[in-house]
């Protein structure tokens, strides 16, 4: 297997800050942002500056840091009493995404398992959030290897949103998947949903890809149909915010309406997403909170009004694709298959 | 049975010009402009200033007495021949929705059967031309009218691009049945796909629903199955661009997703369409030529580059719904069922 090389890195540790991709101004520019409190770092989450469940979760891991830092003349007590109350803060930033509260979970252990003085209790913090960046890269060129064993060669891949590099610290899981399988197979492509409201599929996939010389077409999100009925689509791979015990799978607002029209083409529908994002409390999709977003996202694109005044909106963030629509979840540990609450509490084990 | 009063009109034979809305500048300005050669009603018709397949049929109507009116020096014989061709190249403005062709043929069967001089000529295509706006108007309010005997009690309806007032005459065909419904149950209400790329539902269909007082939210297009699957949609109905002897049906990219997702969660799928919209010239959708739009369409959003550059675009402007997914087709002479084949040829005889 030849191994790709990616040109991105969406987020970083740096000294004492935490380093990531602006991810607000694409695709016009490629910019990095340097987040220095953990104020800052919750708006960053909350604004999208930082998006992709598995970023948000290192972001989540930094901003523990970044509170530890400003709380670090505290007394010892004092310290650890308040740190673990911002970091329960920082963990309230996004409501879907599991792997936010995922990671923030591992940075309140370490706090609590920690024997250090204040100083070091920081130095672990600041040791672990960088060792969960390094799994993070790892995590995903492990699904991308199990996910490109079930690409058929030459296919063409249509994504939702973007779980890629820039969702991820690096290398990303659907789009992990994509590139594994393009490293060994230059014919392989990709067709990218537009992904409105918030377009990140047009912005942030069609950027990425192109960065690394993947060919990609644009679509909007109505289109699959019709391409998955021309056959112009052989498979379809998407990320993952949460997903239950039993397979149900949110993510991103659309990615159940793909899933139907894939089962309806008889096209393979899959996950791919760490065991991270697998929320084994919960048992079915119906316990997943959906975000509830801006109503702007719907009715303004850059700006500007696209509707008329007077008119409602409801904007669900994300939707919950229900077991039966997907043919795997492609995870670090090898493609989980139905029947899913024994495949998921099986990797578990 | 109250009827329904709309403020829109949207084309009009006025004297020597056609009248109609500028639909380029939805949601912005509601501004009338008049068309006064056939070149410019050609162009108008291009370029989507009057969209909609009813009312693209009125304006290729108004375009051959344009042209007439340009060639009414000509000799009797000279003027007839010129004026055919003429209005054959009027029916190539667009290629899919099929009531311009017939529209344009009724002005060229008045053309071929006049026993008049040029002038007479002239004036009975104007009266056509008017004589077909009169009927569209009388023929949307009998669509209505039989949609609004299938639209339930307090009903949501989910609708796709614009099939209203004002992609016709007046009145609308989909919501030609929403206004006839509202008329005798205010609790009706409509959620409107954005319909992307040309986000015809946002720009237009809202704008149409908010100045006749009908409830509307806007939702985007990968929202649909979100919100079926919550109960929140108990029947979607769209227009037609072109309708084939089987009941398969062209419109605008992304009906044919809504009505896969419409399968899945069992709720009614109609189309609603003037007669002139079914073309029993051709069996299947498969002879259906889908217009090839574009790619600015996908890749800009107000002049402004929503994506990356260098990526692949497939603007297809139609998608065709194949009829076993058609709950029923709402015309001016009743809901055609299934067996489409046999529905539709009894419609014709």
């Amino acid at each position: 297997m030849t191994e790709f090389k990616s040109k991105i890195r969406t987020i970083e540790w740096v000294d004492t800050f935490s380093r990531m991709v602006d991810q607000t101004l694409f695709p016009y520019e490629f910019k990095y942002v340097d987040i220095k409190t953990g104020d800052d770092m919750f708006d960053a989450i909350k604004t999208m500056i930082v998006r992709g469940a598995p970023a948000i979760g290192i972001a989540g891991a930094h901003g523990v840091v970044l509170y530890a830092q400003e709380l670090k003349n505290l007394q010892r007590d004092e310290f650890i009493k308040k740190l673990l109350e911002k970091a329960d803060y920082m963990a309230t930033s996004r409501p879907t995404a599991v792997n936010l509260m995922w990671a923030v979970e591992k940075q309140k252990e370490v706090i609590k398992n920690s024997n250090s003085d204040v100083n070091g209790i920081i130095e672990e913090l600041k040791q672990n959030a960088i060792k969960l960046e390094n799994e993070d890269i790892e995590i995903n060129k492990k699904i991308g290897a199990y996910g490109a064993e079930v690409v058929p060669k030459g296919a063409t891949i249509l994504t939702h949103c973007n779980a890629g590099a820039l969702a991820t610290v690096g290398y990303g899981t659907a789009l992990g998947v994509v590139r594994s399988a393009f490293a060994n197979d230059p014919t392989i492509q990709v067709f990218a949903d537009e992904t409105r409201p918030r377009q990140q599929g047009a912005r942030i996939t069609t950027l990425e890809l192109t960065m690394d010389g993947i060919p990609t077409t644009l679509i909007t999100d109505g289109m699959c149909s019709y391409f998955m009925k021309k056959g112009m689509i052989d498979m379809v791979v998407t990320g993952a915010d949460r997903i239950a015990a039993n397979g149900d799978t949110a993510n991103k607002i659309g990615t159940y309406t793909v899933a139907i029209a894939a089962k309806y083409h008889n096209i393979p529908f899959y996950i791919a997403a760490p065991l991270s994002t697998i929320d084994i409390s919960i048992k079915s999709g119906d316990e997943i909170p959906i975000e509830e977003r801006s109503h702007d996202e719907v009715t303004h694109i850059n700006g500007k009004a696209i509707c008329a005044e007077g008119v409602n909106i409801i904007n669900p963030g994300f939707d919950v694709t229900p077991h039966e629509l997907i043919s795997g979840i492609i995870t670090e540990k090898g493609i989980l298959r139905p029947d899913y609450k024994k495949s998921i509490a099986e990797a578990f084990k």
